[in-house]
């Protein structure tokens, strides 16, 4: 079985480089299973380079196997000033990750034969695709939510404050052995309007909506849901948007499959929320992909091309949101698996009231 | 008074610019009072200009003063297409957290009469010295933070796994309505040589040194603290570590004052380590700013040539760690005032035992 870094040094050439150097966290973390702050490695043909400083030098021994370590100086970059061959060297940079600042100084660093060419994203197409075990620890990941937001429903809702609810949730997570993945969003009433409202300190009323959307983080993959309770009866209008939002997010989870484009499955919803009225009030995408980092890719949105495949796991979240009345979001995450889909979140969606 | 951004501003001509975008979240935050994931600012005599997307229109109304509100298109930085003076511009911008990839992006979308010019660390600058607000907001994570600790050792430290007093403390933490401004660190016996270990699921032995450390976030603003504790008797040559940090500690705190240079302060601490035999078990730098990030200007460091002066916030944390048998770290945290200093950590500094 080829190791990730493996599959990611045999398709340099196609992206025009000879050796790949990646060193932000995320990357560096799947490609090596380094878990510090600060690293680097170097792919290319017969080339696994990794360093780190001082602090983490025993962590790396423990963590990085099939790479040759190096203890990188207090200047740390420096220690790519020397290791490389004694011809013209084509070195890919993650562009999207490395700063202007960081660019110019490997620049003076590094010998000239060495060319810096911009080559962002390879890591993260290769991580756009989980492995088994990756999919397994995503589905642990959803299922302790699920637990915990159930565990917090059950001490009530209405009368708390948004951020005691939010609070509850984080606690019901780390007493499971998990982090949350994202602060939690509470937000109850109008301020439901606000897809990414702050929890506020104010009691979440009786007889409104009140969208949850909440993750967990556990053996570094992450989790992600939304649903949209009522705490009692809601008017008319917001219960027509929930019906809305529940038929679109429905439609779009079942056009996810393996072929069709993000554009293609955010269309799905996207129609139908702009069929009843509701167009500029889904300002979103649907949905995006889900893995070490709570947001990667692949996407479903507008501007999403490429294909979907087994393996990919995004999130489906069409949300309708109405200022000064509220909104509504409801969020599953999704395998995309041969022939179809593993949804992985658990809980119902149907309007469920909770006091 | 004059504003933040009217500080900014001020220093523009000095550093060779006209305007200066500023997307980073936290100097955005620090200029505007924004707290959203997504905006940014463009200042410039007369220029106050505040984009943030969607999500964030209704937020930024509440938190933005002071400047002309723009709702960015989906595009996001495409909102930086117009809007300039119909004439030749020198744009600044943060070149150590533009990606090169975003830079490329706005020498696009950008009218070719606007030159962008690295100018990055002007707002890092004004943020090193902490205004009399932001003293205080310190001073509470700090106390908070020192409250949070004394509750968990309380609880008893001997007998419960790194990872149990390290949750303890981030939920001590929470209840008193901060969070953790950095995943607390626990590392006893030899697990403390690796000044940055992750605390592991293995339980805390009676009869040896335990390092904590730990700090709050409270109203966006960040404490950070080291203790080394003892949970029994200890060998005399982890004692006479101790006592040497402890000594070195108390010395560089006494040679914080508006005047020397962070290299000047390093050298009082790394001079009396290196003196004991210990310069190579001392591999971080002395001490850092703490504010609205947990790592900021300025630091304490062999290379850091900047006097310090009043309303700098800084730690003071050497150590000594020695591979295979342990290490101690000692850390305040100290706001440079006029004549001499002011320590905002209030735990004692004398080997304690807790068990």
């Amino acid at each position: 079985m080829s190791s990730r870094a493996d599959r990611v040094a045999a398709r340099l050439a196609d992206a025009g480089v000879d050796c790949l150097l990646v060193a932000s966290a995320v990357n560096l973390r799947y490609l090596t299973g380094f878990t510090g702050s600060n690293g680097l490695c170097v792919l290319g043909p017969g080339v696994r380079r990794f360093a780190t400083d001082f602090r983490y030098v025993e962590r790396a021994r423990r963590e990085v196997a099939g790479f040759d370590h190096e203890r990188a100086p207090r200047d740390f970059l420096a220690v790519l000033a020397g290791g490389w061959p004694d011809r013209p060297v084509r070195l890919g940079f993650e562009d999207q990750h490395v700063s202007v600042r960081t660019h110019a100084r490997l620049r003076e660093l590094l010998p000239e034969r060495v060319e810096l060419v911009a080559a962002g994203g390879l890591v993260e197409r290769e991580r756009a695709v989980k492995d088994a075990g990756e999919l397994e620890a995503i589905a642990a990941a959803a299922a302790l939510a699920d637990d915990a937001l159930r565990e917090v429903l059950g001490g009530g809702v209405a009368g708390r404050t948004e951020r005691q609810v939010a609070a509850a949730i984080d606690a019901a997570l780390r007493r499971r052995g998990a982090e949350p993945s994202f602060e939690p969003i509470v937000a109850a009433g109008p301020n439901g309007s606000a897809p990414h409202a702050a929890p506020a300190d104010v009691p979440i009323p009786r007889d409104t909506l009140v969208t949850i959307d909440w993750g967990a983080r556990l053996d570094g993959y992450c989790s992600d849901c939304t649903r949209t309770f009522a705490t009692g009866e809601v008017p008319d209008e917001m219960r027509a948007i929930y019906d809305l939002v529940e038929r679109a997010q429905a439609a779009a989870l079942d056009a996810v499959r393996p072929g069709p484009s993000g554009r293609e499955v955010d269309a799905v919803a996207r129609h139908m929320i702009g069929a009843a009225g509701h167009a500029e009030h889904f300002g979103h995408g649907l949905g995006h992909g889900v893995g070490l980092e709570v947001h990667e890719a692949p996407r479903l949105a507008t501007t999403a091309d490429d294909a979907l495949e087994p393996g990919n796991v995004v999130t489906v979240e069409p949300g309708v949101y109405v200022p000064g009345l509220g909104g509504v979001r409801i969020e599953d995450l999704v395998a995309v698996a041969p022939g179809g889909r593993r949804v992985l979140s658990g809980l119902g969606k149907a309007l469920t009231t909770v006091t």
